[in-house]
């Protein structure tokens, strides 16, 4: 028996919440990891990764399905392209996050540089993103879509901040460098999982009110 | 008059290909202000950033359009989709070029702290991978799009060693640090534009075979 369309919907929601959860999780993972020195939440982020291409996988292959067989018009088909959409995003932090396992295991070889504060301050901002993002999505919330990206600017701040931080440590010591960089660069993947987040938070608006508001079209 | 079907895709396959020419063409000014010091070529890059993003709007628009007024099937909506998705990734090149551009004018106001070859050197390698992925697209060519894919490990281990070698330089001298960051983040941008060469000529074998590669789906 053919399912219904509302049904197919609902099912696509379904996945996209799975993914955003599993994102989230995976830099929650290997933030963790960093910072409570414990290598083998690292290695949990590598095993989720699987999970989250799969979903990515499934949700481009449901929509195009639906495209073709549904042939949506208006608000459904600014559902589906938006779900497409957002699935990459999602698939792109999973990516975020196994970069930072990845830095992390090699930090992890290395003494600890300094207690972190600001960089699991930068996950728990950016994470909160993500969770908001789809939510704004799947609860149709325009204002809580467009507040995500307002908060892009705390986090490239942090980030900053971060980045002087570090720059200050190498300068007053070599051997600093080399873990210094590397927290750098999580900084840099963390700054990278906010960008997702407000990406997926214009494609709701655009999803909502059908028109673009990246590049900030809508102010010119 | 309603112009035809065939006419849409044309316009379409056009407007990537010119936005393609601007992005490569954003990578070459940014990686050339950087490599000669000359600080108004990276200004160009700024201003070059509108029309990609206005470009990518565009792309999007109609793209839209024509999934809702053709409902098109089979292999025009796997163009018309990966079109868009292709879109996307063409403006993040954009904003990589946008990013060198803004760490060469830091880079800029320091002196040099060695001639630059390997930075060069992936800038043509991942400038070549975005132009052969979209004419792989426009000229419907799987092989050259499995080359790309290919190709972007040579760009992954050029950025290795240009990491490895900035970080010898930071080590010897202090005062080479904010420079050498500034360059190891210049060949991450690099990197990141292979990346996304290599997510474009994944989506032309998705649109050419309809399946999908990425993650090495089709290897499992």
């Amino acid at each position: 028996m053919e399912r219904h369309f509302d049904e197919e919907l609902k099912d696509l929601k379904e996945k996209l919440l799975k993914m955003a959860t599993l994102a989230e999780e995976a830099i929650s993972l290997a933030v963790s990891s960093l910072k409570e020195r414990k290598e083998e939440l690292a290695r949990r982020v590598f095993e989720g990764e699987e999970m989250i291409n799969l979903l990515d996988i499934q949700i481009d292959e449901e929509c195009m399905k639906l495209l073709a067989l549904r042939q949506p018009m208006a608000t459904d088909l600014r559902f589906i392209s938006s779900a497409m959409k957002i699935g990459s995003e999602l698939e792109r932090i999973g990516d975020q996050a196994v970069n930072i396992a990845e830095r992390t295991l090699e930090l992890l070889k290395l003494p600890i540089l300094k207690p972190l504060i600001d960089i699991p301050r930068m996950a728990a901002l950016s994470q909160q993103m993500v969770k908001d993002s789809i939510n704004a999505f799947v609860n149709k919330d325009e204002n809580l879509a467009r507040n995500v990206c307002e908060r892009d600017d705390e986090v490239d701040n942090l980030n900053d901040q971060v980045f002087r931080e570090l720059l200050t440590y190498m300068m007053q010591d070599p051997k600093n460098i080399e873990r210094a960089v590397g927290l750098i660069l999580v900084g840099r993947h963390l700054e990278r999982v906010a960008d997702h987040a407000t990406n997926i938070s214009e494609d709701v608006i655009y999803y909502l009110k059908g028109k673009t508001i990246k590049h900030h079209y809508d102010k010119r």
